[in-house]
């Protein structure tokens, strides 16, 4: 499967491209950042975060689409706009008909160094050795996307099999609603 | 002037049209709500409420949008599905090239009653006053996206002027940053 990461962000919002699958090599297909000018509009920024997507999707052709799921506990300021930047991303996405996931940092981070705890070196360095990379890609909001990605295959398998299970429990009792965040 | 008021929610997203100058009678053009099903991933719920913005703005063509603006000491789940569907109402009216105003709760408040606290129904009351209808619109997100509209219609001026002091500022001096909402 083939899978862009999104770390979303107003001023820098991290992008990567991985494809593979569970217990297999992952090969990494693109990586990058969507910048927008911190002193321009919220408004014209989300436009431009809506075009910098948009290339990436028009690019590398996704199946599937990862973005970091925000939570507000952080700075004001920041979380708007992270809230914002991954509202246009989900956009892009479910506009074109690709799946959106949504992963917790903590997932994220325990997917890919085993410990949901781990720093942005860490972070790093992992996403680095699982994609066979030069050196850690910068800055940390594009490893976050590798991360993202990678995250997403490898819980892909579960996630199958829970809607699967999910589906074959629809067809014999009522409706159920699927847990946040897996499709 | 023609202005697309936005109450943002993901539930109900409220969407008023008003015409009008400052000190003159006002005219609503069209009032109603933009809703998406809770149980539908927030991925498709954005998908529809860019759908339903973009009717509104097809269907009235204004040449101002004005969003409310959010904050985030409020509930933190709804604060992040207002702050979404905010940044898609944002990015369909830059889009298009349209001025985007933000306008704070009170501001609206203020600019409608007289007073940044009044509650609900004093605005649905003052709304339904200022536009000679025959009984408050409801919900009250669609009030609250008429009142944002006759808000923007009121500051206008105001900050038509502010804008031209500080253009004339800029053009003698160093840069001077716009404060926020005003464009």
């Amino acid at each position: 499967m083939r899978v862009l990461g999104v770390d979303p962000g107003l001023t820098r919002c991290g992008v990567g491209v991985v494809e593979g699958t569970a217990g297999r090599p992952l090969r990494m297909l693109g990586v990058g950042v969507v910048r927008t000018p911190a002193e321009a509009d919220t408004a014209e920024r989300l436009v431009l975060v809506e075009r910098g997507i948009e290339e990436w999707l028009d690019e590398h052709r996704p199946e599937y689409v990862a973005v970091e799921r925000v939570f507000s506990q952080h700075n004001v300021r920041t979380v708007m706009g992270t809230a914002q930047a991954s509202a246009v991303a989900m956009l892009c996405a479910a506009r074109r008909g690709l799946p959106v996931a949504l992963h917790t940092p903590s997932e994220v981070k325990a997917a890919v160094t085993g410990s949901g705890r781990a720093d942005k070196a860490q972070v790093g360095s992992m996403v680095t050795r699982l994609l066979r990379l030069d050196a850690p890609p910068k800055p940390a909001d594009a490893a976050d996307a590798l991360a993202l990605a990678i995250c997403h295959i490898w819980r892909a398998p579960a996630t199958g099999r829970l809607q699967q299970a999910v589906a074959a429990h629809r067809r014999t009792t009522a409706p159920v609603r699927l847990p946040k965040g897996t499709r």
